[in-house]
């Protein structure tokens, strides 16, 4: 069965791009300052997601949750996978580049992988971190185009996965500050810097970059989104030598194609964040099967735990029957492509999200449902501050709001670092009149009802997909022994 | 040098046998209740150490920890290993088998491993819970007493380390209830429980046991004990068994041997915690070539730490030359075989402990110095209530102080279960007047100097340790970029 099914696809491709920490800059999304022309041109033959999110804001989780088609939670890959962090997904995770390859599809890799373990996420190519330096094979654009380059012309009777994860428009500051907040002196030819030649860096002035709500208008934050936008500039132009590199090797016209970016801007409230700040994803969908939706916009909830289903879909491979921990997995996104042929989701449009870490000392468990008017959140370690981690807290942006406060000056933010740290367990946001979730309405008797659907539904996927946090914070678990075939949350007594 | 130093030791051997949450219930360290002939007979050949510590007092983080030298922080294993925990060691860790393999001594390990990754942790023979029953290989002692046989006459020539991982007298009700509390009925010759021809079961009136004074006197926590003292037993009888098959094969008297418990009871205030009802061991250290010790008793203060140290340095093997996550290793232990020649050990006595979490969910990350008479522990998630784990909290035990507090009777208890779940930041106990570690005196001037001088030498050693931790729970460590050479904590400005 399984060959047959690769011969009936054996002219279809698929090619999926990674941007890293990237957010909305781009005019594809309305930024008419961040100048993106390539992105504009696969916007142009995509069709464009503008509600799209990711299931956590955190590099390695996420990256395990596009992979894996499972929430952080569900797959292991609990926080980052480097050095001290070093967290794995189960070692018995199906992951898309596994079954695939078992369906006969060659998988290719460039770029920034950070996950685990390689038996998890192996890949027939792999020019990532783990055997190159991340900046010549996640940013050096000439590099990353030389590869494509290499992996298209090995073999051309497979069909293919390509995956590639670029490194912009990360921040920088924190491991390699010699090339800037944003590496964006990286390779730009100034000395000592490095030149790529693929690369034209656009600037920016300060004055003129577009600050998102959540972000402080101040002459700091300003300063690190035009070093931002300027990085944005090389993945821009990095994506327009990959979609040439296809086009040359004839598979522009055969190859379905996702951009997204892993999660959130690394700004305040952004990155590591379960709010609408750090979830929300450029997301473009590029069938070229599909031309009657190109160009237009998409505005159903849609999250990175459907691109899994999305590619199996377009492969025609069934997700296989296997067991994690003795439950049994079953996939909770739902492929893209009949939206594409303006087919409805047949259910509620319900997006649920999962964190636990990012760095390993920086545990702060969330669980969050949202829909179109409304998200409820779950802050499990509520007690303790919210953390910040080592790469954004040096850096100007978040420096400039913790001077700023220690100071008693104006933050220009539109929260304080008081509030941001010290969370409610449960935030409740009526999204219709409150998009930036300024307001928590937990306690509003006008919304009784709805929150309480609302913790159902949570607690029922946190069943479905084996959260081992379904009863925190309050709760013990019990699913051994006597408990094997009816897992029960006993209350541990914390209020005595 | 390598081979000569392998020539030169081929007749010393090592024999490490872990017990699995034991206490002190042998007549070795006073409990004249609990029948331990074995362990007795096994004493009287060996040096007995009053006041030995384990490093973290839970399962996989504290076998990771004898088996590595290194404490849970800084070899990786932050908590157990199995099921949605799996916890892993740093791919880069030297452990005791790997250095000693690779001095051509043969290793083995029969019974509980409950550590990885395979990588690190590789033994020559294994026959653990990752390839049997973990109740055939952990508590048959039949079966265990063949296996030993099967190691020691498979290769004569080479020195060797056995490690035995009894999983003994561990809880059960959680797991296999059937069985009993602590799985006292398995093997027992009653119907359903299978036979083990070698086991002759001692059962104990719950009259008569021992109630350790952080346990409370209740009927239903003694009949848990008088369980416990059933399978303690087995442990005994067992650790005969292996004796013997070293005496039949002629290695009694050139091999030393280790007795130890890889952590606290499993009852309140015991394991997972880091008070001294969750730390201390029993330990023993029979070296045939130290007789003049032998029944002796040795009050320094040890660790688990020590071990590894003490099985290089009797193998006379150099620890090697290495780094993890770019800081060169020294082990912070000692061997304890100049103590066996009544050599004083040149420094201070100190004991440091190190916990981050058990079950993965039950993050509560804890660093402690302790000298002969102070204790100071600091507890980094204190704002969220301490955890119980899923074994203990369905313990009849531990039912029965929940109940009996939602009850509001008489506990029996030293403690309120409202004490024991919310924990100050920073405790500090003067052991000379208060072994029982009552009263937090940390904020007793009398204490002031003491306190500063063990911050310094606590802090001092998590640097040595290379503790991510270190700047918790209110600051952020910076140690890349600018900081690579001068690792900096930054306060995060919690309190603003
Ligand atoms: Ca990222
Ligand atoms: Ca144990
Ligand atoms: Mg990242
Ligand atoms: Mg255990």
């Amino acid at each position: 069965i399984l060959f047959l099914t690769v011969d009936s696809i054996s002219s279809k491709n698929v090619l999926i791009i990674i941007a890293d920490d990237a957010g909305f800059e781009t005019s594809v999304y309305n930024n008419t300052v961040c100048k993106t022309p390539n992105l504009n041109k696969l916007a142009e033959r995509s069709s464009i997601f503008t509600n799209a999110f990711t299931s956590v804001s955190s590099c390695s989780p996420s990256r395990s949750v596009i992979l894996s088609g499972l929430p952080q939670h569900q797959n292991g890959m609990y926080g980052l996978h480097q050095d001290v962090h070093h967290f794995m997904s189960f070692d018995g995770v199906e992951s898309l580049p596994k079954i695939i390859h078992k369906a006969g599809i060659r998988t290719g890799i460039i770029g920034k992988k950070h996950v685990g373990p390689e038996t998890v996420y192996p890949f027939d190519f792999e020019e990532t971190e783990e055997n190159n330096s991340i900046l010549q094979v996640g940013r050096n654009i000439t590099n990353i185009k030389l590869l494509v380059r290499k992996f298209l012309s090995q073999d051309k009777s497979s069909p293919f996965l390509l995956y590639i994860g670029f490194h912009d428009p990360h921040r920088c500051g924190h491991t390699h500050p010699q090339y800037g907040q944003f590496c964006e002196k990286f390779g730009d030819g100034s000395p000592g810097m490095g030149f790529m030649p693929d690369w034209t860096p656009l600037t920016y002035n300060p004055d003129d970059v577009i600050v998102p709500y959540f972000v402080q208008d101040t002459p700091a934050a300003r300063r690190d989104i035009a070093a931002q936008y300027t990085t944005i500039s090389r993945l821009d132009q990095g994506i327009g030598l990959v979609l040439r590199e296809l086009e040359i090797a004839g598979y522009l016209d055969d190859t379905l194609i996702i951009y997204t970016s892993d999660n959130g801007i690394p700004f305040p409230n952004g990155r590591t964040n379960l709010y609408d700040s750090g979830i929300t994803e450029p997301f473009l969908l590029s069938s070229p099967l599909h031309r009657s939706t190109w160009g237009m916009e998409i505005q159903k909830l849609v999250s990175h735990v459907d691109i899994v289903p999305t590619v199996l879909d377009w492969f025609k491979i069934q997700y296989p029957q296997y067991e994690l921990l003795h439950n049994p997995v079953i996939l909770t996104g739902r492929s893209l492509l009949p939206l594409l042929c303006n087919k409805d989701r047949e259910s509620e449009e319900v997006i649920f999200t999962s964190h636990n870490l990012h760095e390993v000392t920086m545990y702060y468990p969330m669980r969050s449902i949202r829909t179109k008017h409304f998200k409820l959140l779950h802050n499990l370690n509520y007690l303790m501050p919210f953390q910040i981690d080592q790469d954004f807290f040096i850096s100007n942006t978040f420096q400039d709001l913790l001077n700023r406060t220690r100071e008693g000056i104006s933050t220009h933010w539109y929260k304080n670092l008081k509030q941001y740290y010290y969370r409610s367990q449960w935030e409740f946001f009526d999204l219709s009149t409150d998009p930036q979730e300024r307001i928590n309405q937990i306690k509003n008797d006008k919304y009784t009802e709805i929150i309480k659907y609302l913790k159902e539904q949570l607690h029922q996927w946190q069943n479905i997909t084996s959260d081992a946090w379904i009863c925190q914070p309050q709760g013990i678990l019990e699913n051994k022994g006597y408990y094997k075939n009816s897992p029960h949350c006993f209350s541990a007594g914390y209020g005595v």
